[in-house]
């Protein structure tokens, strides 16, 4: 099976496995507990934490609070800090933010959408033109998870900051955390990331979050994470997520251009006839999005599935409408928004199996054009 | 190493390990993904659903929501169901409970405290006291995580329905489940397990929710969990979670019976001139709490993990305070709070590990009263 839907989820790294193994079996301790097992459990986290501090180039300047997902880090990072007023996003952002935003409207404050461009990035200026005295957050996801555009969220939130300093702004990270060169500018308030989507295990997830920012728990109880995420701590996952990430930072400038060649390679493979390109040329390296226009998606889909080749139709996490709401807000028309697959890669990606897709994707066009398209006329 | 502190966390179970490893080396796939590896994730989990419904004998009466550990399940079930007027709990309950009571006060909703008796239980009638037309949840810890009580949680429920039927009835029973014989009753809304103190991995838990009881989503994003709970599904920890459950509820009658007389023959071989029983004769038998009056708790606790014996001091939860909350509200003075031990046990402690229990603590009791109480003298 060639895996191209790292975007969805990552096969666990292994060697991360093996040495996260100790703390399901070994050092299985209370992290709370006090006495020596638990107090190394303790330092351990700890360790853990400085560690993903440091390969962000975040040391010093923000503190990281491990959560069991993106999604948690989002939540708290938006219902934490968009409290009065208005709050501004993106119509890209991942469901963690864009259902977390509608949900604001409940609790008084009013929430804003700026529209985006054809390959799912935003406009400073889009942002901006929303932005006044009572914007209490805003949120820019820094590589949409449907199109792969990066937005520049360094320079749209020293935007923000200039035309209210008071505003928190906060980015969803976890399709840029591990894949792409970046160091946390001082602008951006909350940063949130995931494990799996980088060789973690689903259900770890950390918000990084500046020094000095005031931050309210979302989780209540024991005061965990410093007070401000309560509930003992998931230490095999924050340990595989850890190790993980090591690894992932260890390569990652090489693997973002390596991968980067491979996306073109791919694209240029495919058969003009059947394939738009919908990922911009500037994008993560890791996401090729196309549409196999007029034919249906999932369909493709399955097809694909049965011939070994695994990919995905737009964010795994929101598929029950007919279309993605994202890659609609990039103003495609619907005979697009059918086709829409998404290819996402991981270091682990070779050659020979972009090779290989680059076949199985054209005949399964073919096919699906021979059969299911002739059926139906 | 005698590990006597399972009511803080479990060793995980290795063969739940060994069988979860499917999860996190083969069918990695996003439960979401619309193809046959994300069905089949979607279904496996499912099914793990299913099994502890039906070990919990709810099948058909309840749903289960995976959540990232009791503590999310405890503030989802809180900041759900009280959302007006006032909400009543009691003064012994885990953490996760009563910071969220603590933090309904900043939510416009008023919360009361039912105080406790010397063992750590509550009666129907300090509850029902304190429960009039204006109350939207009472909660009732199941067992007493600090002393063991055991609440009759269905009789409580029932008395408090029918004061205000409207009132949410919720339970945490962190420390009931898998190890007492228990049926969720009728009266009964929500009720929150974790998976780590019964051989699962920290960051798993479950929330029980009464079928058609209403309940707000925690964590908004992709709507997985039936839009109840959002983010990817820690496909991992909850396969642990399934598998050890299972293992745990096979023998769930017998390991009550035979721990419950382990627990009496531990205290019926400590030295009662210097531990006094807090516990409950009708408690849980998975935790006997004394204290060596007089002496310091913490000090004990290390003496012992240096002699091979791993023991609690109460909540590994909250220790930030010199006294436990929840033993303080059980009217204890300052001696008997000082020199507060919990040993908790698991199906795996044996009739060996209580006879070197025994003599390991008189043994450090006895040196306590030799060293650090005459250099204090």
């Amino acid at each position: 099976m060639i895996y191209f839907d790292n975007a969805a989820t990552t096969r666990p790294d292994g060697e991360a496995l093996k040495r996260a193994a100790e703390f399901a079996t070994e050092v299985y301790f209370n992290p709370s507990a006090k006495y020596g097992g638990g107090f190394a459990v303790f330092k351990k986290i700890g360790e853990m934490r400085d560690s993903l501090l440091k390969l962000s180039g975040a040391s010093g300047r923000f503190d990281l609070i491990f959560t069991s997902c993106g999604s948690e880090a989002d939540d708290q990072a938006i219902f934490s800090s968009a409290k009065r007023g208005n709050a501004v996003t993106t119509a890209g952002e991942h469901a963690a933010v864009f259902a977390s935003f509608t949900e604001l409207k409940n609790r008084g404050v009013e929430p804003r959408f700026a529209p985006i461009e054809r390959d799912g990035s935003v406009k400073a200026e889009s942002i901006l033109s929303l932005v006044d005295e009572k914007t209490s957050l805003v949120s820019v996801v820094h590589v949409n998870n449907e199109t792969g555009a990066v937005n520049d969220i360094a320079a749209i939130a020293k935007a923000v900051k200039a035309k209210n300093p008071r505003t928190v702004f906060m980015s969803d990270g976890v399709q840029a955390f591990g894949k792409l060169p970046f160091v946390l500018p001082p602008e951006v308030d909350l940063y949130a990331v995931s494990a799996h989507k980088i060789g973690g295990l689903k259900g770890t997830g950390a918000l990084f979050k500046r020094k000095n920012l005031s931050l309210a728990p979302y989780i209540y109880g024991g005061g965990q994470e410093n007070g401000l995420r309560s509930g003992t701590e998931n230490t095999f996952g924050i340990a595989v997520f850890a190790y993980a990430a090591e690894q992932k930072f260890r390569t990652l400038k090489e693997d973002a251009e390596r991968l980067g060649k491979a996306r073109e390679r791919l694209f240029s493979g495919l058969d003009r006839d059947v394939f738009t390109r919908i990922s911009p040329q500037n994008g993560s390296p890791y996401i090729l999005t196309v549409s196999a226009e007029g034919m249906r998606g999932e369909v493709l889909q399955r097809m694909l599935w049965d011939r070994g080749l695994c990919v995905g139709t737009g964010s795994a996490c929101s598929s029950k409408n007919r279309f993605s709401r994202v890659i609609t807000a990039c103003g495609y028309g619907e005979r697009v928004l059918d086709g829409v697959l998404r290819m996402s890669f991981s270091p682990a990606t070779t050659e020979e199996e972009i090779g290989e897709a680059i076949t199985i994707l054209n005949a399964t066009a073919k096919e699906y054009q021979n059969t299911v398209l002739t059926a139906r006329a």
